[in-house]
C-alpha cells in the first residue's frame, strides 16, 4: 500500500454523466496535488473548478498555469475556475435566484452561484435580506420572480434559519435552503438553520447540508437547465 | 417516610411575593390529590388555577366543589380557573398581545394568556399567522402594537419558529418566545423552533421552554404589570 | 380566547399562488374538526386533499360526503383524495419518479405520488430496490430515466439511507431525497438515512425532513411541472 | 458576484423603530471592513457600538478616528462605544440589575450591562454571587430591588446554571437568565446552564441563547425603558 | 436455548460480599417471575426486596406469600420489603439525609430511602424546599446536618436541579445529587438536572443516573455505614 | 462597571465550612491575576492550591513567590501546592484508593490525589489496570482493601469506562466514577466513559463530570475524613 | 400506486448468494401479510424464519400452516423456525459462543444463535455473567474457548456494555459487541452500551446496532462458517 | 504520587496472548516518552509498531534507533513499523480486503492494512470506490471475491456511508465497516457514516468507530487468521 502513484482517479466524465461538473475540493489536500490534479483537468477537459482554495493555493493557481489560462476568481467562497485558451464556458440557459439573509452567508451563496454559472445558467443574486428587517426583503424578491423569472431559488441562511420560510411562502418556484455554518450556543454553526428549514411551514422546499454550497448550486443548476432545455425544446 | 399526610406544602403566599400566583400542574397528580388541592386554594386565596386537566378532573371541577365556586374553563389549554363567591378577580392593567404561527399552537397561547389575565392583564390575541402567508401577519400585529398598545409580544410557534424573529423584527416592544411542541423527525417536538428563536437575529426577543404557556405568562405578566403600575404612578 | 368560532383559516388560494395545493393534515384535529374543513375545501375549491387519516375518519369520508364526492383512497399512505362532481383534475404534465429502497418506506413514497398527481403530474414508480441487492434496482432506474423521460426523482429510504445516494450517481435529473421513520437502536426513526442523505457524495441531491411525504411530492411537482410548462411553451 | 462594492446596509434606523440601536458584531470582520462601518455609524448617527473586538482593531479603534471621536472600552467584554464630539448618550431611565455567578461570567453581563447604558439604561451590578456560597447574594439582591428599584434583572451564570432559578424565586420582577459559555465535560459550554434556565421552577424567567449578552440586553432595555417611559408619562 | 430452567441466579451473597443487598427489579419481570425470585430469597435470605412493584404484583405480594410474612410497603416509591418471621432487619447505625426539590421527586427519595433502611441506616427527610423558595430550605438542612448529624445527605431533583448545588454549598458532608425524571421540552425527563448537577460549582458532590434512587441509595448507605461502624470501633 | 479593582472575592473561609479548600482553577486566568489570587491566600490561610497551571504560570510560581514559600509540583495533572513556611499540612487521616484504567488518565487522577492530600487524607495509587488485561487488576485492588482498608476508591477511566464497573463489583466500599477526556469518534473526549458509569450495574457508585479531578478528590475527601474522625471517636 | 398486488419481492436467493438467509421481520407487517409471505418460503425453499412474532402471529403460525410444517419456537426472541416436512437444517459446522451480562439481554442473544443455527453453526452459550460478579464469567469463557474451541464471541450486554470489553480482552477469536436495548436515564436504551462497545480498549471486537440480534448472528455465522469451511478443506 | 518512574507498563505478551500485537498509539505521548516505550518493544519483542506519529517523532525513528533497525513507513497513516536485524514479520497466511470510497478514507484504511500484515496476513486493497460512481467498484471487488478469495473485507467509507452497505450486499464474507473521520455539517466527522453502517440493510456486517483503523485491522486479522489456520489444519 505504500506505493500509490495512480490512485487519483478523477471523474472527468461526471458533466457529461450527470450534467454536473467535478469540483476539485481543494480543503484537505496538499497544495501540490490539488494543483497537479487541476493541470490533469485543464488538459484533459480544459477546465478545472476548485472550492476551498487556501491562499498559498490561490497564489499558486495564479502564477504557475502557464500564459493560456484564465483564472476567474470568487474571493468570498474562495473558489477557482480556470480555463484553457479557447475553451468556452457552457451557455444552457436555467435562470437561477440566490438570496441571502446575512453577509456571513455570502461565501456559501456564491460557491452555489460558481457552480450554477459553470452549469451554463444565469445567476441572479441579492445579499442581507434577513428577517430582522423584512422591508428589505420584497423589493429583490419580486423582481427575481416576475422580471428574471427564475427557475428555481436558493435562500442561503445561518442563525435561525427563518429566512427560506418566509420566501418559499411568497414564491412558485421551488426553494433550495442552503443553511450555513452561522450561529452561537445552542443551535449555532447552522444547527437551528438546518433544522428550521427542515421543519418549514411552507411546502416547495429541499435542503442541502451546512455550508454545501456546491450541492445546492448542483441541484439548482440541474432543476434551472431541465426548463431551460424544455424551452429551448430539447428537454 | 411511609406516612406523609402533611407533605402538601402549597406556596399560598407566591401571588403576593412574586406577583405571578401558583399555578396547580394537575398533570401527574392524581384527581382526588388535585381537588384537594383545588379545594385548600379556593379556602386560602379565594381563587385556585390548574393546567393540563384531565377530562375525568374536569367533570370534578364542574360537579363537586359547591354552587358557590364557578369555573372559567380554557378548553384549548385545558386550564381551569375556579373563583369562590365574592372573590373578585385582580385588575392591573397590563397589555399583553399573544399571536400563534398555526392552529396547532393554539394550547400554549391559551395557557399564557389565561395566566396573564389571572395576573390583570388585558389580553389581545391572533392565531394562525405563520409564515407560510406573511399577508395574514402585517394588519393584527399593527393593530396590537398601535391601536391596543400592547407592552409586550408572546408569539407561540412550533415547526420551523420562524414567526417570532419576523415579528420581532417588525416590532418595538419586548418579544417572548414560545415554542410549542409541535413537528416531526429530526427537530421535531419544538427543538426546531426553540433553536431558531435561539439564534434569533432580532435582538429584543427571549424564550421559554418548549410548551412553558405558563412561564410564558408569567413573564409576560410581570413586564406588562410593571409598565401599568408606572403608568398609574404606583411603579 | 374560549369563544373561538372562526380561528380556522385554510389558505384556499395556496394552490393558485403555490402551484401547491394545501394538504389537511388530519392528524392531530378531531374527526368532527376534519370533517368541516374537507367540507369548506369541497365547497370552495371543487377538491379536498387529506393526509394522515384515521380509519374513523375515512370511515365518515366515505360516509358521510354526500353522492356527489368521489373519493380516491391511498392506502399505505391513509391519504384522501376527495372531488365534488364535474370538478376535473389538472393536467400539467411533469413526469416524476418515485423509487423506494423497502416496502416500509412505500407509505411515505405513496404521500408524495398523491401530491405529486394532485399537482398535475405523471408519476413513475418503482419499489423494493434497496442497497442489499442492487441487482434489483438498475433495470426499473433505466426505464424512469430513458423511456419515461422524468424530470425529477423522489427516493425514499430509512435505515441505512444508501439509496438515493447510489441513485443520484446514475441519475443526470436532480434527486430529491425522502428519509423515512425506519430504523431502530442508534440513528433510527430515519436519522441515520437523513444523516446520510445530507452527506451525500453525489451532487444533484437536496432532502426533506423524515417521513415529509408531502414536502417532496410538493418539491419534485414544481420542479417538473416547471419543465413540462417549458415544454408546452408556456414555462 | 465577485463586484460587491455596495453590499453592506447598516440598518441605521434600528434604534428608532425597534428602540433597540444596532450592534457591530467585529467578530468574524476583517479589521478594515469594520473600521469602515465604524465610520459610517459615526457619521450617519454620531455613535458607532462594537462587540468582539480584536486587540488589533481595539488599537485602530483608539488611533485612527481622529480627535474628535471619543471611545468608551469595556474590557471584560471587549466592546467598544464611540461618540462624536457633541452627540449625547440618551437617558431613558430604565432601571436594570445584572448579577453574575461567577467571575467568569462578567464578559457577558458586561456585554449587556454596555447595551443597556447605550439604551438609556441605568444599570446596577453585583458579581460572583454563585449557589456555592449563597451567604453573598441575599444582600446585593435585596439592596437591588428594594433601593434601586430595578426593572428588570439579567442573571448571568455559566456551570450549573442555578443562580437565575434561586434569583427568579426571590424576586418580584422578571428575570432574564444569560447563560454563558463556561462548563467544561458533558453539559459544558453553557449547555447545562441553558437547559437548567429553561427548566426553572421559578416563574418569570425568560433566557436568551449561550453567550449573548447582547440580546440579554436587548430584552432587558426594552422592557425597562417601557416601564420608565411610563413613569414619566409617556409609556 | 429454548430450555433455561435455571438461568435465574440471583446473588443472594451480594449483602455481604458488597455491604449492598440485592433489590429485585420487578419491572421487565413477569409477575409469575417476580414472586417466584421473591420466594427464593425470603428462604435463603429471610427477606426479599423489590422495586417498581406493578398494582398486580402488589396484590400477589399481599396474599400469595403467606402469614409468616410481613411486608412493608412504599407507596410512592411502589417498593416492597418482605420479612420471613423472625427475621430481624440489620441496625448499623448510619445516618443519611434526603431532601427533595418538589413532589413529583419523592417516588426517587423514597426508593432511596428504603434501601438505605435497608441497609441499617436511620434515614432522616424532607419534601418540597425547592429553590423556586428557598426560605422553605434552611431550617430542615440545618436540623439534618446539625442535630441528627448526618454522614451523607441524597438530594433530588427533576427540572432544573438547581437544589442539590444549593445544598451542596450549605454543608460539610458529602452530597448524592439524584437527579429526577422529572421536566418537559429541552433538557426535561431529567436531562437538565443532572446536566446540572455534573456541573455544580460546589465541591463535594457525585451523582446518579436520572431515577436511579437504589443507587443513590446504595452509595450513601455505604458511605454513612462506614461511618457508623467507625463510630463504633469496628470500621 | 469599567472600575472592578476588587471584584476579587476568594472563599477563604471554605476549608473550614465545606471541609474542602478552594482550589485556583488557573485556566481562563491571567498569569498576574493568578498570581496574585495565589499570594493572597498565602497571606490569608498559609497555602495556596493551583490546578490547570500553564508552564509559564509554574515558572512564576518557582520564581517570584520568596524563599519562605515551598512548592509541591503535580507534574501530570500540572497542579501545585504552595506552603508558606511554618505553615503545616492537615492530617485528617482518610484513606482514599485511587486507580486508573490507562496511563492517559493519570492526570485527572493525580488532581484528585492532589486535593485528597490537601484535605489531610493516606492515598494509595495504582495506574494501567484496564480491563484489555484484567489480571493486572486484582492484586493493587485487594492490596488497597485488605491491606490499606481505603475508606472510598476513585476510578478514572476513559475509552470504554467498564472499570469502575467492574472494580465496584468487587469491592465494598464506596467508589466514585472519574471519567477522563479520553477517547475519539462516536462517545469520544469521555462521554462513552461517563455514560458507560452513569448505567453501572454494580450499585455502590456515583459519578463526577468527565475530567473533574477536583470534584472526585473532594467527594472522596469529605467521605473518608468522616470515616477517619468517626475512627477518633470525634466524628 | 394504489394496486400493488405484486409488490412483494422476497429475496429467495439470499442464503445462497450472501451464505445468510432471508428473516422475515414481523414486526410492522399484519398478520395476514406475515402468513403469506411465510408461505411463501415454505414453498419456495421449504424454510421460514420470522423475528418479533407477534402473539396473534405465533398463533397463527402454529395453527394455520398445516401438518407438514414444523415449527420451532424461541421464546425470549420470540422468533419462529418453519420447515417443511423432509427439509433438512444445514450443518456446516462453525462454532458460536454467545455470551449475556444480565438476563434482560436474552432476547437479543437468543435471536442471534437462532440465526447461527439456521446457517448451520454449532452454539454454546451463557447467559447472567456480567461485571457485577465477574467471578461467574472466568468458568463458562474459557470452556467456550478451550474446550468447544469456538470461532467467535458474541457478547450481548445493556446498561453499562462493559462486559464485552472485559471478554475480548481474555480471548483470542474476534468479539461481536451485541448491545441491548436495555438500560434508563442517560445513555439509556442501549445508547451507553453501544458508546461503551465503540470506545472498546481490547483490540479485537466489531459492534452491530443496539438490539441487532440478526445481524451479531449473520455476522458471527459468516465468521465461523468460513474457518468451518476451511477446517474441512472447503474454504 | 509525583514519582512514577515505572508506571510504564506494556503489555509485550499480547501478540501472543490475544493474537493480535500492541500498537503504541504515538499521539499525545511525548517524542522521548514512545521513543522510550518503542525500544523496549524492540529489545523485548524484536519488533515495534506504532501509529499516528508525528513528524518530529518520526524523524528520530529515522535517525536515533540505530543500523540495525529497520523502518517501514506507512505514510499516508502516518504509522510505522521497526524490525530489529534479524527479526522475521510473521506470516499466518489470512487474507483481507480492504476498499475506501474516496481517497481521503485512505489513512484509515491504511492503518488497518498495516496492522494486518503485522498480524501475518496478506492484504488486497483498492481505492476510492464510492457511491458517487459505482461502476468503478464491481471489477476490484469481484476480484477480490473470487480471485484472491479474502476471507474478510473492511470497507473504509467517510461523508455518506453508503459503500459498505452496497458492498455487503454483493459479497458472501463477513464486512467490517470502517468509517472515517470525513465529512462536515450536521453528521460530519463521520458520525453520519457510522450511524448508517449501523443501519445497514445488508446483513453480514459489523463496525468499529470512527477513524479506528487498528481496531478494524485487528479484528479482519483474527477473523482471516482464524480462517488460515484452518486451511492449515491447525486452527
Amino acid at each position: 500500500m505504500s506505493k500509490r502513484h495512480d490512485f487519483v482517479r478523477p471523474d472527468f466524465d461526471r458533466a457529461r454523466r450527470k450534467g454536473v461538473p467535478e469540483v476539485i475540493l481543494a480543503e484537505g489536500k496538499t497544495v501540490a496535488h490539488a494543483l497537479r490534479v487541476t493541470q490533469i483537468f485543464l488538459e484533459q477537459n480544459g477546465r478545472a473548478i476548485l472550492s476551498r482554495v487556501s491562499p498559498e493555493l490561490e497564489a499558486r493557481l495564479r502564477n504557475d498555469l502557464g500564459d493560456d489560462v484564465e483564472l476567474e476568481w470568487y474571493a468570498s467562497a474562495r473558489a477557482a475556475v480556470l480555463y484553457r485558451e479557447g475553451v468556452e464556458p457552457p451557455a444552457v440557459g436555467g435562470r437561477v435566484g440566490i438570496l441571502t439573509a446575512g453577509t456571513s452567508d455570502i461565501p456559501a451563496a456564491e460557491e452555489a452561484a460558481m457552480l450554477c454559472r459553470e452549469m451554463g445558467c444565469e445567476v441572479y443574486s441579492g445579499f442581507d435580506m434577513g428577517v430582522a428587517g423584512l422591508h428589505r426583503l420584497f423589493g429583490p424578491l419580486r423582481q427575481m420572480l416576475d422580471e428574471h423569472q427564475v427557475d428555481v431559488l436558493i435562500i442561503a441562511a445561518g442563525m435561525d434559519g427563518a429566512l427560506p420560510s418566509v420566501v418559499s411562502g411568497l414564491s412558485d418556484v421551488p426553494v433550495i435552503g442552503l443553511p450555513t455554518p452561522v450561529g452561537y450556543g445552542l443551535g449555532g454553526e447552522g444547527i437551528a438553520a438546518l433544522y428550521s428549514m427542515l421543519q418549514t411551514c411552507a411546502p416547495g422546499m429541499a435542503v442541502v447540508n451546512i455550508g454545501n454550497g456546491i450541492g445546492a448550486g448542483a441541484m439548482a443548476g440541474l432543476i434551472a437547465n431541465r426548463a431551460a432545455k424544455a424551452r429551448k425544446g430539447s428537454g
